[in-house]
């Protein structure tokens, strides 16, 4: 067996990659970059989103993997400098070519400008490697992770001591996890046969308005996304309990197994909270497994005047709610709960003899996370969240939901007022979405004026001048904001509807003078 | 509708938590006290694992949470002294429960002793908040993404320009992705339909070590766990193409669908590689989707030394590479690649109006990643990959598993000098499997000795002398270290052995004591 001594440029090039100093002086280099960075961009001094081609931001993303090569001699002086400035303008290549959220012209999709302060806890998690699967590998991310699951538990309703929880990578996984669950537990031996088996099969029912994850779902678990029945929605786009009653029995006369019903607190589209009580009682009555995704609303239960939309939401069998949303953390961290604690280790069942030592103290292995988790490998994904808690308190999530929620009210009545504004829907939360219709396509079919908003979306995002998404609603596209950096006032919204409404001018300026030219 | 003006104690509060220069201050001290924790750790100062049992370490955890409430008024001059006191002490409490993974006496599971620097990388998408699902809201967090997708397989040997990639939350979500892939390809209509069909129940062919997230991904995926079929092994523990030729067959005959040979490069229990041109041939031969589970020795592919490994991996129809591994970054970067692109879209097949806006020009919504990827939003998880490869070049990649993996067979030719150790295989990379057998055991059953080394790794690790894991062979306990900090030295391993012994010892003199006391 021949081994090699590793060369002294090798050696000296770890050595580097590892060394406390440098990563002392870069990671001072960063603090004031982001400081100025966050200077800049809070104060809306530059573009939201920095539009660029992705083929042009490809080669120079590519261009830059091929440069690497800093001289690896740690004992010349130029050494450090070298690699200090080339870290500069990489650090400055990222920051100046990303989409600013935490500007307050950013009133995006469902991710929010995150707490800065909590991305500091986090990189202590990513510095440190910190990750889960068995306890012992990291005991302390195991444990802050337990401590934020009981605490956000508690928050929703959850009885203290009497569920289990866990966090994952984001609301798709966890509404995922929460329905393998319910398949394992609907369709005995499901894990170990398959889910195969005579008789009709079985199906899921979701709210019509249901974020393409759950549908997804369907197809990964082998029940097929055919075997996906909508639930129908009420007026206002919320699963109507006594259609959803009607159905489930419709259902249980044929004999068909119900894997879940899948609820919505809130669906995407509009931000609809589902009557959840009312859908508890239906689900209840016909012993269904009731599955809400309150990964966008589920924080609402920390403020004392929206609490109401989740209630009901600690009668859920299994209940998603994603941190990284309206508790304004970077992404991912997601909570799965189970009200009932013995779901826990439903998903998944499995030894792997080198990770789940069966010397393992008993109470011991009930903190293995990646007997509960897809994950094996898992980050320590609470910690911003925790250190964003432990420093401002649980106050702080309460205040950031009621400002960008009140926010969204607020908008629609400035929506209402304008008559060349259409308001689609009278929000329940920070999701509001509207169309422009200005004087000269009033008339006009709905589809072109559904292809208006599109056009000026793009325009728009693509300037920098604000960054908003858009939807279909009955078909039809629409304008959609998600109002999710608490930085974001009236003033801005004020601004939003001139630049949409210059933008929509620009657009039927050109539009005309190319009829003309025809 | 009632709208509520934010009262200036909540308004100071969110004020607080984004503020630019707090952000600032906080990162510097940060800074400091990274610095200083490595300094520490790569040092050995201290504990490597810092053991607390659960219970206690959960409830320190959640006594913090109720502890956060910092008097939220950024006017008052010792507002920020008293933010910047907490969270010192937040960030100590972190760093000084952790599982040191930077002291070279860590010597434990597949997780790397992370490069720092890539994790500073990794906190300005944590603090900007950078995420993809589409181009748009992530440009160049998803152009940095194709970038290493690119250049990683090509390192693997997939023909430039002509495969597919994509970047998800871990290898055991990777497998899963590869492997519906698979039951997508091979079942047609399963995504849509389910998976029960008429006929025999379709099976996946497994290395018999495979990783337990490949068996799990049968029972996710609606095909049972008891449609795995574990492949045969030749006796270095590696899958054996005469034998896969022959199940394959017989497979084959009685018309069972085979929806993918799931091979390891390398398996984890003892680090074996198989043979993939061979396997490759079967497959090949069957018709068989290839899918590789290189999470650990992908990356072999970098060095001179090693890349004859993986020979053959860039012929398999899903490769599953982590470069939280062994490419050092700091969890989680899991790439999975097709070879053939076309299949890149054939894991999950759904349209989402709000997400994927079909004005979308067509070449941009091909670098939307939510279409590939079980995530909706996802992390910039490239971030810390691109960075460390910008600044220091692929040969550092090649370095660090040369190092390791040298390393591997030196620490095996030392075991098989001692007498009181076995090494129980020829390691292939930095996975060393062996048990230590004192002469007063040399005779006793196999399985109290196989008890008596998990003894003995418990108690030295709860003692944070080192953190080495362990595994069975044959259903009897051995110790097990991967190589896996490029700072450990053949220095560790023999203070290793030493640490070992007078742990054994203790433990023996102990049972005696014990025994006279009887």
């Amino acid at each position: 067996m021949t081994t090699h001594a590793p060369t002294d440029v090798a050696r000296d090039r770890i050595a580097a990659a590892f060394s406390p100093e440098l990563i002392g002086r870069l990671a001072h280099q960063l603090a004031d970059r982001l400081e100025t960075h966050f200077q800049t961009v809070t104060q809306s001094a530059g573009n939201v989103l920095n539009w660029n081609a992705p083929p042009a931001n490809v080669a120079h993303a590519r261009a830059h993997l091929s440069q690497g090569q800093v001289d690896p001699n740690p004992l010349c002086s130029d050494f450090t400098d070298q690699v200090e400035q080339r870290f500069a303008s990489l650090v400055q290549t990222i920051l100046d070519r990303g989409n600013n959220l935490h500007d307050p012209r950013y009133i995006g999709h469902q991710v929010p400008a995150s707490s800065p302060i909590a991305a500091l806890f986090d990189a202590i998690g990513s510095a440190t490697n910190q990750v889960m699967a068995i306890y012992e590998m990291g005991p302390w991310a195991s444990a802050v992770e337990r401590s934020v699951v009981e605490a956000v538990g508690e928050e929703i309703g959850l009885p203290k001591g009497e569920f289990a929880g866990l966090i994952t990578h984001g609301g798709s996984l966890a509404n995922l996890t929460g329905l393998l669950t319910a398949r394992n537990v609907c369709l005995a031996q499901s894990w170990e046969s398959g889910v195969a088996r005579p008789g009709r099969p079985p199906v899921i029912v979701v709210h019509a308005d249901a974020h393409y994850g759950i549908t997804r779902s369907a197809g990964i678990l082998g029940l097929g996304t055919q075997q996906v029945i909508r639930a129908p929605l009420d007026d206002r786009r919320r699963m109507d309990p006594r259609q959803l009653d009607q159905l489930l029995t419709e259902l249980r006369n044929t004999g068909t197994p119900i894997v879940a019903v899948a609820a919505c607190a809130c669906a995407t589209p509009i931000g609809a909270f589902d009557p959840l009580p009312d859908i508890v009682d239906v689900c209840r009555k016909h012993d269904v497994w009731l599955h809400v995704d309150a990964a966008h609303g589920g924080a609402a239960a920390f403020s004392d005047r929206y609490r109401h939309l989740v209630a009901g939401l600690a009668d859920a069998d299994s209940i998603v709610c994603d941190a990284h949303k309206m508790m304004f953390v970077p992404a991912l961290c997601a909570f799965v709960f189970y009200r009932n604690p013995e779901h826990r280790f439903e998903a998944f069942r499995q030894d792997a003899p080198y990770l789940f030592d069966p010397s393992t103290p008993g109470e011991t292995s009930d903190f293995d996370s990646g007997l509960m988790t897809i994950e094996c490998t898992k980050r320590a994904a609470a910690y911003g969240l925790w250190g964003l808690w432990s420093l401002f308190g649980r106050q702080l999530f309460a205040d950031m939901v009621d400002t960008t929620f009140d926010l969204g009210s607020r908008f629609a009545e400035m929506l209402h007022k304008e008559p060349d504004f259409d308001c689609l829907h009278e929000p329940q939360c920070n999701i509001v979405v509207f169309r422009y219709i200005p004087d000269e396509l009033r008339d006009a079919d709905p589809t072109k004026i559904g292809e208006f908003n599109r056009q000026i979306r793009r325009r728009l995002i693509e300037s920098g001048e604000f960054y908003i998404v858009q939807t279909n609603i009955n078909g039809i596209g629409a304008l959609r904001v998600t109002i999710i950096n608490p930085l974001t006032t009236e003033a801005h919204l004020i601004d939003l509807l001139d630049a949409l409404r210059n933008t929509g001018a620009s657009i039927l300026t050109e539009h005309q003078r190319a009829t003309l030219a025809d």
